[in-house]
């Protein structure tokens, strides 16, 4: 998917919510155990309740990895069941020397391979340049580098300075070089509000992968006061505010309740700045 | 796997050596095409040929999950083929939220969850302490964090300087306040064999895993130089210089050779320092 594309979903859906598929066996409820594959049922019906509320899901591969042959059955099953005009990220946060990271790049871009094709994958980026370059090679195919994330352990390296600026915005700067805004988002957690102003002077056209909106605390008006910019620019996530707003039978109304709400308050900001 | 039964088998083999199991399709020897499963049947073969040189294995999961399903199996299959008293290595490079690192925690660590339980990953550092706590909670399981690594990219972050010291530096410092040397280990790459110098003062008893002798051009006589501890301490990969060392019917012959050259180098670097 091309970023004028993505953006057009966006006007077109007035949201720019993603949903995380972080869908775990001891989670979800209880009556769909019955089924012969409980977490494809789950996310079958998570998508289809919020399919027109939001511009992208994003399953994490852990959770499906976890339960190994199938797990992974799921994974591309739950690709599979994406509609296609709406952008998919593997949140698989991959990265290694170069020929590996184009083995991880032939897993989450080449259908032919693997079974699955991603609009684009979440990467680390502690090797530097050639873990990144491969996953680049695949046409209007995404890397989304980590940059800051909205976990505890975000301040014991990425907060830390390298001449003046933050590791972090060392490899934004850094990384800027490796790809144009058409195939590089950067993950940028929501549990930091102001640090988006920072991250906008480095990367004033990239799309930010946003998570920490909802379970993780952070505040999606605040994000987007510094976060917004002329193509909207921000996919924000929600994976268990979402998902598991009920563990009953009206798991998925519930689920659709808790995106609608997401996607009616960004339809209010995408109108007060004018992008709708 | 505990470290002293690592030493033990390190002592009893003479040998430190790792075999990195990056088996492609395309790089396997043609006959093995006609098996049903011609990866497994070519790692199979070198374990086989390779298993007494050896005190680890190092299956490399992109190689696997590039092929969806089928490679998801073979890396199970593969896990339950590597003798027991050799050390397994899952090189996932994984890390995540804490919550999410649990689930990878899972897929590498529970035989009852994912069909696999290694006695080790690779881990990034980039998330810092909850990305990599979750794997500790694992008796006689290990993290092996991503320090130094042999790859081109490895000087975009890892040797800036923050503080006066540089990153992969901070890195063992920072974490080694999160496991003792009884359950964490560092990557650190072979070509840059003076590092280890400098890593030793800050980790003078962890394990050291060292890819990049071979096909990345780093020497072994230099790393034991600098790395060698009173435990060995080191683990010594090669992936391609052996697996790759023909792709005729003679490739677990070779391989063998190949194996068996770094043993005898091994065997006599130990013996020298005594530790045999």
């Amino acid at each position: 998917m091309t970023k004028q594309q993505l953006f057009e979903q966006i006007q077109k859906k007035r949201s720019f919510l993603c949903v995380g598929l972080d869908s775990s066996l001891d989670k979800i409820p209880k009556h769909l155990l019955k089924y012969e594959n409980p977490i494809l049922e789950f996310n079958k019906q998570i998508i289809d309740a919020t399919k027109d509320l939001c511009v992208a899901y994003k399953p994490n591969t852990a959770f499906y990895e976890c339960y190994g042959k199938k797990g992974w059955e799921t994974l591309i099953d739950t690709w599979n069941y994406i509609p296609k005009d709406i952008f998919s990220i593997a949140d698989a946060k991959r990265g290694d020397i170069g020929n590996t990271s184009a083995m991880y790049a032939q897993t989450f871009f080449d259908e032919s391979s693997s079974g699955m094709s991603f609009d684009s994958v979440t990467v680390a980026p502690y090797m530097g340049i050639d873990s990144v370059k491969p996953f680049l090679t695949f046409k209007n195919k995404w890397v989304i580098l980590l940059a800051l994330t909205s976990n505890e352990g975000h301040a014991d390296f990425q907060l830390q300075e390298i001449g003046g600026e933050r590791l972090f915005e060392k490899v934004i700067k850094t990384s800027s070089a490796w790809a144009s805004d058409e195939q590089m988002m950067y993950v940028v957690g929501a549990t930091r509000g102001a640090s988006f102003a920072d991250v906008r002077k480095l990367a004033p056209n990239n799309f930010l992968l946003v998570p920490g909106v909802g379970a993780q605390g952070g505040d999606l008006k605040e994000v987007c006061k510094y976060g917004l910019n002329a193509k909207c620019g921000l996919l924000i996530n929600s994976s268990r505010g979402i998902i598991y707003a009920s563990n009953g039978e009206d798991f998925a109304e519930r689920a659709r309740e808790e995106a609608l709400k997401l996607q009616q308050e960004m339809e209010g900001i995408l109108t007060e700045v004018g992008l709708v």
